[in-house]
C-alpha cells in the first residue's frame, strides 16, 4: 500500500506535469475548495483566480516548471512539502527564454478517500539572469 | 490554561516585535535548530544566514514590520500559519521609506515544554510603489 509520503510525491509531480501541459481542469481537481495561492507581488488568489490567471497564458510562450522536493512531512491529516523550483518562459517562435527561481511551501490536506489537496501554498519565485 | 493557538499567535507577535527592536538575540530563541527562511531572490538561509543577514542591517535605517495573522492551523505537534506582512524601510535622517508587502506561511513545530518554535517560513514581500 502507498504511503502518504509517496502520494504526495505523486501529487507533486502530477501538479507539475498538468502546469507544464497547461492542463487546467487537471490542476482543479488537485486544489482544496478554500485553496490560497501566495505569489510576489500579486494579490493572494483561490481557485477562480489560478484559473484566471493561468487560462490567460499567451498562446505564444511555452512554459517549462521544474520542481525538487526538498522535504515532505506528513502530520496526521496534514502535510507540508518544501520544494525547489524553475520556470522557464520560452517565446514559442524563438528568442530567450526568461527564467525565474525560487522555493515553495505548500499545505496539502488528506480527503475522506486518502488522497491530498493542495490546500496553501506560497513561493518566492523571481527572475533571474541567464 | 493558553490554547495552542493562542500560544502560536504569541510566538507570532513577540517575533514580529523582536523584528522591529533588532532584537537577534530573542528571535534565535524562537526558531528550531534546522530553521529554513525562503526569501523572493535570495537563496535558502538557517541560523547562521539569518543571523548574519539580520546583523547586516544599517543602522542607518529604521525598519518597521507589520504583520497580521489571516489563519492558524494546529495539527497535533505541528501548525501554520498565514500572515499579511508590510516592511518599511525609512532612513533614520529623513527621507522616503521603501516599502514592501506580501504574505508569508510559517510552519511551527511543538516543543517538549509546550512551546513552539518556527521551523519553516517563506514569504512573498517584493516592493510596492508608495
Amino acid at each position: 500500500m502507498e504511503s502518504d509520503e509517496q502520494k504526495l510525491r505523486e501529487v507533486h509531480s502530477t501538479w507539475i506535469t498538468a502546469v507544464n501541459a497547461g492542463d487546467l481542469v487537471r490542476l482543479l481537481t488537485l486544489m482544496a475548495d478554500d485553496v490560497v495561492f501566495l505569489n510576489p507581488g500579486r494579490a493572494p488568489c483561490g481557485r477562480d483566480g489560478f484559473s484566471a490567471n493561468f487560462s490567460a497564458r499567451p498562446q505564444q510562450v511555452q512554459i517549462r516548471c521544474n520542481s525538487d522536493l526538498e522535504e515532505v512531512v506528513v502530520v496526521g491529516e496534514v502535510a507540508y512539502t518544501w520544494s525547489r523550483d524553475t520556470l522557464s518562459v520560452a517565446p514559442r517562435a524563438g528568442g530567450k527564454a526568461v527564467q525565474f527561481a525560487g522555493h515553495r511551501i505548500t499545505v496539502y490536506r488528506k480527503q475522506p478517500d486518502g488522497g491530498w489537496l493542495l490546500a496553501r501554498d506560497a513561493h518566492t519565485l523571481t527572475p533571474v539572469e541567464n
